[in-house]
This record gives structure tokens, C-alpha cells and sequence, in this order.
């Protein structure tokens, strides 16, 4: 019995390792991306590589796209050696993009498309929610947790710099709130990196340009208002102006570190 | 042998629940409270009661103030009928309200003072921290924590009453979220309350707008900026303006609501 094929298009740090996980639950996977040092580092690590979209769909069942735009994701699908152009017809292409839910409404597929996609989503999430037929239902969901996580890690930055600016120790404030009230998922995640003084993106700052400003644009044309969502946007914004827009986006405590003169670094 | 005696002065929510631990690990406890009935339910659940600071502090060895402010704190100190003028010389006074490290540092007593209300405090808490011999570093701490729950309140409000608006089944949100990297301590706390429209106080929306208010004026006098906690600030005020100031701090969602005609009980 030969392995079912999926193809992933967007080898960075998610694509990358949602092709790892499929490969480990046994699944042929062909990875692709516009950076060939990236597809040759995959097909090292015993993937294997198409040179575009449309000849990393050709023989897949599943193609997932883990790119960052929902302007990317029309390109990869529809644009020239596009995966409309090779895409069997019983197969099934997942979006990863987080897009407003009127972008993902007008690529929408059909329902049974999740049933054909269940086992490479199984292989590549810990938890599958299903959030009903109409689509852009699952794009809607997500942008409420960017709008969350973009203030979380907004507020994270501010508070760890204005424990600095206090003369408190890091990482007893680190130990402290992972423990109390003020905890988040994304305070714990992010405030490591500040600790380690490591602003390798694992999730860039201009990503939550972005997706705040998915949210700013839907609240407006909603009428809906959003005030923390807008403050955080502007602290990205200014981070990504003062030059750290491709940094981790823990960099917004940096930038309050730059304006304040204090230091992360525990050495105070 | 006789079990210590500890005073518990004020008896909210917070102080109520504090002096009933204390009962449960076999102190003898004295409750003090501005109004007397409130001070008449302790006695009828196994407590004693006093109707003055001074005369509760008169045999106890431990006295614990759960006051909201540094102005109350220091009445109940010093001000007629107080502490001061009943507390025994080897007695220790705790004091629970949140306020500025200079405050703080204004009250400070000694540090063996940590080590003769140790009792007493693991009757009370899950955790105990010392942070240190400098007075007013708990308090310090306690602010970083402030502004972190006062921001993940508010953003957990406006996040729900968005989700709300894009028309989203609001449990499902809840339950998306608080699996998701979107989650905080505070969103999954209090947008239960949202979810069973019970805004009866737990911690009241004035209580943010001091705590929030303590931040700004600390971060002012440091020279500096704490936009997050700035706008969050705001809509709490907002809220307090709408008359909702002595309901549960998750009110916000509720301002958003008014303010966008939406409903949050999920019958939409």
C-alpha cells in the first residue's frame, strides 16, 4: 500500500513543521516553497521537493497551504504553475492563512472537503474543532484569538519593561505571574524569549500587523469599536517602524526598553 | 492550649473568604467590618466578631487588614478606634490592599514580621512569595499584576462582544479560546460570568479603576508609557460612567454590548 500524498506549500516555521508531522504519521509529503535553500534543507530531512505549486499538487491528495497572506493564498492556488492547474479533482486543499472570514468565504470549499482532509489535520494538530458548515466560520474564530493574542503579547512587553523600569527581578516576575492572576498563555510563551534576550522570530511582529489589522478593518466596517486591539496595533506598528518588523514579536518589549533606556537582561 | 488568635479586618469578598480559611485551620479569629451585619454573618459562621479596629486587634497576635486603598489602611491604623491603639508590641500587622510601593513603604514594618505571620498567611494562600527584604517589592509586584488582569479583562470583554458581533456561538468561543494561545487566566475566570450574565460583583469594575489608576500614577512619575493600560483604564471608566462601577469587573463586555446593541446571553 503506497502512502497517501500531501503536498504542503510554505516550508517556515509552521509549514516546516506541520510537514515534519506528516511525515511522521506516515504520510508521502512533498514540500514547496519560494526559497529553493529551504525546499533542499526538507528533501535532506527526508521530504521531498517540488519547484512550484502546481508540481507539488500533482499527485496529492492533500495540499496545505501555510503561507501568510490571503493575497498568497490566491497566488498559490490560481497564479501562474498555480495548484488549480494540476490538482486532481477529488482532492482537497487546506488554507492555513489567517484571513478575514470574507476572503476565506470567497476561496470556500465544500463541507466534505473536512472529511477528506481529516487524517493529515489529525496528524498536524493536537486538537480538530469543527466550527460549522457555513464557511469562513473557522476564520472568523481565529481572529478573535489574534485579537486576544496581539494584546496579551502587547501588554506582556509593557508590564515586563515597567518591571525593569520598577528594578524588580525578571525572572522572579516571570516565576511570580506564570503563577497568578495575571498569567496568559501568551505572557509564559513570549516573556522566555525577553528572559533569554532571543528575538529569533518564531512568529514575526509583522504577522500581528497584519492580523490586527484583519481585526481593525472588520471592526470598522462592522462599526464596531476596538480599542485595545488599536493600541496594541500601534505598538507593532511602532516596533516594526523602529526596524524589528521581521524580529520575534516579543521585540514590542524591546522597544519599550529602547524608549524607557532600561535593560531586559536581568543585568541591571 | 489556646489556638492563636487572628483579627481579619473587612470583610468583603476577599476578606470573608480569608477569615473562613483561617476558622478552617483551627485560628481563633476575630472580624471586623464597617458595616454590622456584615460582621453579625461572620459571628453566626463560628467567628467572633468587634466593632472596632482597635478592638479586634486587642488579643491577636496576627492582624490582617482586607481593605481596598492605602487611605483606608491607614485608618484603620491610625485613625479613632484604631489598631495602633490596642495592638500588642510583638503583634504583626498584614496589610492586603493593593497600593503604590511607596505607600507600601510608608507602612513598613520589619522583616521577622514575615516570619510571625507565616502561620497565619499559609492558612490563607495557596503560594507565598517573599520578594525580598526592601519594603513596598510586594506591592511593586502586585501592580505588574494589575496591569496585566486589568488589560486581559478588558480585552477579554471587547474580544467576546466582537465575537458576538460577527454573529460567532459565544460558548464555543469560550471553549476555542481557552485552549487556544488566545487564552488568559483572567478571559477564562470572567467571561463566565458573561456566558451566565451574572455580573454580581466577585472584584468590582472601581477596583480596576484604582488599581489601573495606581499604575498611571506610578508609571507618570517614572517617565513612563503604559498605553495598554492606559486604554484599559478608560473603558473601565466607562463602564464606572455607565453606572456600573460596584458590578463584576467583567462589565466591560457589558458596556461594548450597550454600546453596539448586541446581546451576550447567546439568544442573538
Amino acid at each position: 500500500m503506497t502512502a497517501q500524498r500531501v503536498a504542503v506549500i510554505g516550508l517556515g516555521s509552521m509549514g516546516s513543521g506541520m510537514a515534519q508531522s506528516l511525515l511522521r504519521a506516515g504520510f508521502a509529503v512533498t514540500g514547496c516553497d519560494v526559497d529553493p535553500a529551504t525546499v533542499a534543507r526538507f528533501v535532506a530531512a527526508d521530504g521531498e521537493g517540488a519547484a512550484t505549486p502546481a508540481e507539488a499538487a500533482k499527485d496529492a491528495m492533500v495540499v496545505v497551504s501555510v503561507v501568510v497572506t490571503a493575497a498568497q493564498t490566491e497566488t498559490i492556488l490560481f497564479g501562474a504553475h498555480g495548484v488549480a492547474e494540476s490538482l486532481a479533482k477529488d482532492a482537497v486543499f487546506v488554507s492555513s492563512a489567517t484571513m478575514a472570514p470574507e476572503a476565506a468565504r470567497a476561496l470556500a470549499g465544500s463541507s466534505q472537503a473536512f472529511v477528506k482532509a481529516r487524517g493529515a489535520l489529525e496528524a498536524m494538530a493536537a486538537t480538530i474543532y469543527e466550527l460549522g458548515e457555513a464557511p469562513g466560520q473557522g476564520a472568523a474564530f481565529k481572529m478573535i484569538n489574534q485579537l486576544l493574542a496581539g494584546v496579551h503579547i502587547a501588554v506582556a512587553s509593557e508590564a515586563m519593561a515597567f518591571a525593569a523600569r520598577q528594578g524588580l527581578d525578571l525572572k522572579r516576575v516571570y516565576e511570580v505571574i506564570t503563577r497568578s492572576a495575571g498569567n496568559s498563555w501568551c505572557f509564559e510563551n513570549r516573556m522566555s524569549h525577553v528572559l533569554e534576550n532571543d528575538y529569533t522570530p518564531r512568529s514575526a511582529i509583522e504577522i500581528f500587523v497584519k492580523d490586527l489589522g484583519i481585526v481593525e478593518d472588520m471592526a470598522r466596517a462592522a462599526r464596531f469599536p476596538v480599542p485595545m486591539a488599536s493600541t496594541a496595533l500601534q505598538l507593532y506598528l511602532m516596533t516594526a517602524a523602529a526596524g524589528m518588523g521581521r524580529d520575534d514579536d516579543s521585540s514590542v518589549a524591546r522597544l519599550y526598553a529602547q524608549i524607557a533606556g532600561i535593560d531586559l537582561t536581568g543585568s541591571l
